[in-house]
């Protein structure tokens, strides 16, 4: 293609939680959003206020048949996702698709296929890939400071909306598989999870999920739609030291401790069998504070002007993450047995 | 016994890390510090600093042999309180012990039996029973005002001592299953566990353990020897209010949050499958903030002295707490399987 | 004016930091943004992002002779505040003007004058009055229930912009002047404060200012440009009960701690002379999270609508905020001396 | 004096709030407490069980008699230090007296020419001079890291006893005089205060401290027993780098940022009248925990033992520290006025 980046058009499909944000760091970033697609006429109302001169439809064929219509963003249910992106690649659209990519391993496959097939973009968004400390975290895992990553865990809950088609392993979790694979660069040979659902006839509202590795890393994550707080903090234990991401906190959202396990200490100090630990300094790094989706929206639109890019968020991260999320809703249907994930077989 | 509680003469067995709090709270409770026992002669030797007048040996012959010791405190390493504990019930002592009571539940079952043969007190020094915090949230859930408790989440993490005779479970989850029996009154059906070690030859230095019951309720603790940090913070989530503990917060360790589903509106609210919630005022209430091990060394000296008075910390907690102590090696032996309890078959 | 509130025209004077804000409210409430003027074009061109369907001039003359303006907000540099409200009031625009109203008290007097001759709203916007935590402190505070209130301190530091034309005093004490105004109903005696320029040539960047009363009350900002971290927290002390407002807390930014001095234990305890303090629960009261500005916007708007209405941040507080800032730069330039303020003599 | 440290024997005077820690530091340090002394019966009841091995008395003279006992630790009220210590040393005992050393600077010059003519270590307990973050911003200050020093602004606040003999300034602000002297090595040229009584017939519960120098160098505290939270806060802000030290922290009680003006950017950056910041990583260096008293009470020890060794809490910070809060004494009764210190005249 040879349009260059602010003369890409892209239509939003569904302006309900973060259809909005996606149409603001597009409208930001200098691209032309020329549709607003959505069901609910009060939310294409709303719409209207935010860009005065999109179009509006409640009609995906309007944007179909738009050929100044380069890409679009599905921010619609997760059960959507397919449909409406397999229309969308067919019609020739680089496609955004909100997190997760689809309801399932072989419906992403059928995706990734069709992208390939038509020479389009097609990215996830998980935001998270571009947020400043996600970023940093993992620039510090690769360097090796931290030395071996003995464990990674993850508490994501707070007092959220209970989101209608999905339970809260797709909803939270999802961040948490993408944002592990991205920094430790590693899949797990298995995945053990237990949820439960306190409301009845609902999805479930709280689980706990433990992934395991050939080696003894262990990550974890606690993911709660029922917390009267709002915690998002990830520890990432190495043998050197350790990191501590606390989203939430206005400054210092990073902080990396020179702490971990003194091997030397532990060789020469045999006849005593306690283990010394260093206790260090712990510092800080200032952080690229950009606004995470600001980033995303960048590399999508990157992505499609050149075709020689893929976005960080790409479909191989996208169809692990489906992969590790079936197998984790397997588990927890089978009373948390460790289910096994074969990446080589699919 | 007709003594009344400070003419009560106990022996300390063991003064390594714990043991000097031990005799510095009966001391502070006016009870006879008559011996301090520990192979280690620096021990005996800082002993003296703190209490001049006490006998120092190594020797537990001289404690058993001494007719004016009333009792005794064991807090020497875990795999030795079977021995030390029966040796001092048959001669007629008290027993306060160290949590865990034993290494297994068959240890315990002699050792209350023995207890009752002879009429004696066997307490487990379980502290955190004794603490303003916990007592707080024992009443809360008691009281009703929670709602049904939907979850109990604990994080107990911290860059501490490797144990040399006890992995993290063994270590730290005991503090967790006691506190969840007394706070919530339930004991579990099943229990899954997954343990890491990190260090090669060493005892698992971190868990994750899940409890299961008969309804929807679920327990979950995250206990860790490698943190970068000293967390203690335990959210019991029920229907109409939770709770967060921080027992590291200098002030408000006890919050108690208005926040829950609103299910009333649940009711009426058929047409929008969204949940409503209830994010009304937080409260933290003043606590007793007297030292918890003084209060548990008080329970144990007025246990002895009246007879038909059994300390919060007796036989029956300390024995139920090693039955998941068990049940958690199992399942974590067995790669994390649901390892069942019965409770009644023992 | 017969006009209802969505009919309402606003033009925005100056686009830089705080105009944008002004803008979006603005748009939110559906008041329609007429013109944006600025002197930069690179803001006039960022505007027309924000409101593609607004007029972008600058020349202020476009905005005095159009009819269907109906009010301006001013958001430019203080000192070019009386004039260019001097215009608008003229052209009988109604003016809300970014706080301090104008860098004197003869000319806010002015100002006041004309726009009460005119019959048109005018009002600052210290944003603070419309925020939910100020207004449950001074819901507070009126009901009694702190007591007597004994202090008042805030601390409002930051690593910020240093301003053109105004010294921290004139930016940032501005907005401790008007809570304080607002929460206590009471107006200081005489002022004392502190201020030191750490760049050459530069305004002053921090300062120490304490407001006394005919009481033994006590008012003190500690207001800085150059603090290492951001910290916006106000104690107000009751003798019965205490506020800390921390506005930058994500959650519970009030706190109410009962605790005090217990008078009655100091009644009848005369013979030892310790003092008595109550230290009981603290409570977090749920506050309205509505963004203040919106609230600020809306009180103008309705203000212009209904002309029995005047807006809470009018031109009595403006003034008496201005007389306060005069007092305390008399006070710095005179080394700290108390400088005396007649509120009747003006 | 021949004596080592561990053969010098101590006499603690006044057993209330401090005594005792003083007493325990002693013994830990293996320093002979031979003497109690109180003049209330219940407090020596109270030493006896932590001392079991003291002598007890009401009479000062027993320990001016003992010639074994070479020195006094006295923790009584402020306004009785002069006469016991005068006394004392003219016993020919050393003195480790509380802070502040005595109630007026010529008292303490008269304290300082009998310890001089007496050759006899006279050392008041500044106790924050020993704390190991302290002596770490004494270190980085000295070091020049932080650049020109601009400010240190300290908040010294808590719900705390009501001292009977001194009001908040004495109480409090000592610790801050001792510790600014200490760590900026500068003497301030005037003072401005303002204290506050909110409880009638009782000293003053709150007060605010200004200290200014030859420069724009800016000292400033907030003192205050009436707070509904305990604050120990401050700022060293450098034109490099800043620090603030949490004392009240679990960890990290010292940070250190890269934050400031900078300067390059000001100076090439004409045109623009904005000024640049850095804002770079921050830094928590590992600190010395151990008790900062443990450290005073070795220093006195080893001041006493060495003669030509003078310990860091010598006459002269001490009687420094007297004359600033003479002068905050005589500002606050002035109304705030600046009051000028005269530090050659005397």
């Amino acid at each position: 293609m040879s349009k260059t980046g602010n003369r890409i058009s892209v239509a939003v499909i569904g302006y309900g939680y973060w259809g909005p944000n996606l149409a603001r760091n597009f409208r930001r970033l200098g691209t032309d959003v020329r549709y607003i697609c959505d069901l609910d006429e009060s939310l294409r109302t709303l719409a209207l206020k935010d860009c005065p001169n999109a179009r509006f439809t409640r009609n995906l064929e309007d944007i179909l048949h738009d050929n100044d219509v380069d890409a679009v963003c599905i921010a619609t249910p997760v059960s959507t996702h397919f449909d409406i992106a397999m229309m969308c690649l067919k019609a020739g659209k680089h496609c955004l698709v909100e997190k997760p990519l689809a309801d399932s391993s072989s419906h992403v496959q059928e995706m990734i296929a069709l992208a390939v097939a038509q020479n389009l973009t097609l990215m996830t968004d998980h935001t998270y890939l571009y947020h400043g400390g996600i970023r940093k975290i993992c620039e510090l895992v690769k360097s090796g400071v931290l030395g071996p990553v003995m464990y990674y865990d993850s508490v994501r809950i707070n007092l959220g909306l209970f989101q209608k088609d999905v339970n809260v392993i797709w909803d939270l979790a999802t961040h948490d598989f993408s944002i592990m694979l991205y920094v430790l660069g590693r899949r797990p040979t298995s995945i053990s999870a237990s949820a439960v659902c306190h409301v009845e006839g609902r999805p479930e509202s709280m689980a706990y999920v433990t992934c395991f590795f050939e080696d003894s890393l262990i990550v974890h994550f606690h993911v709660n739609w029922l917390a009267p707080v709002k915690i998002r903090k990830t520890i990432v234990g190495g043998l050197n030291k350790m990191i501590i991401f606390d989203e939430l906190a206005a400054d210092e959202q990073i902080k990396i401790y020179d702490r971990g396990v003194d091997t030397m200490a532990l060789e020469y100090n045999t006849r005593e069998i306690q283990i010394s630990y260093r206790t260090g300094d712990m510092e800080a790094p200032q952080l690229d504070r950009t606004e995470p989706l600001g980033e995303a929206v960048r590399d999508f639109v990157e992505s499609i002007v050149d075709p020689d890019r893929s976005p960080v968020s790409d479909g191989g991260i996208s169809y692990d993450v489906i992969r590790m999320l079936e197998a984790t809703e397997i588990s927890h249907k089978q009373n948390g047995a460790r289910v096994n994930i074969d990446w080589n077989g699919r």
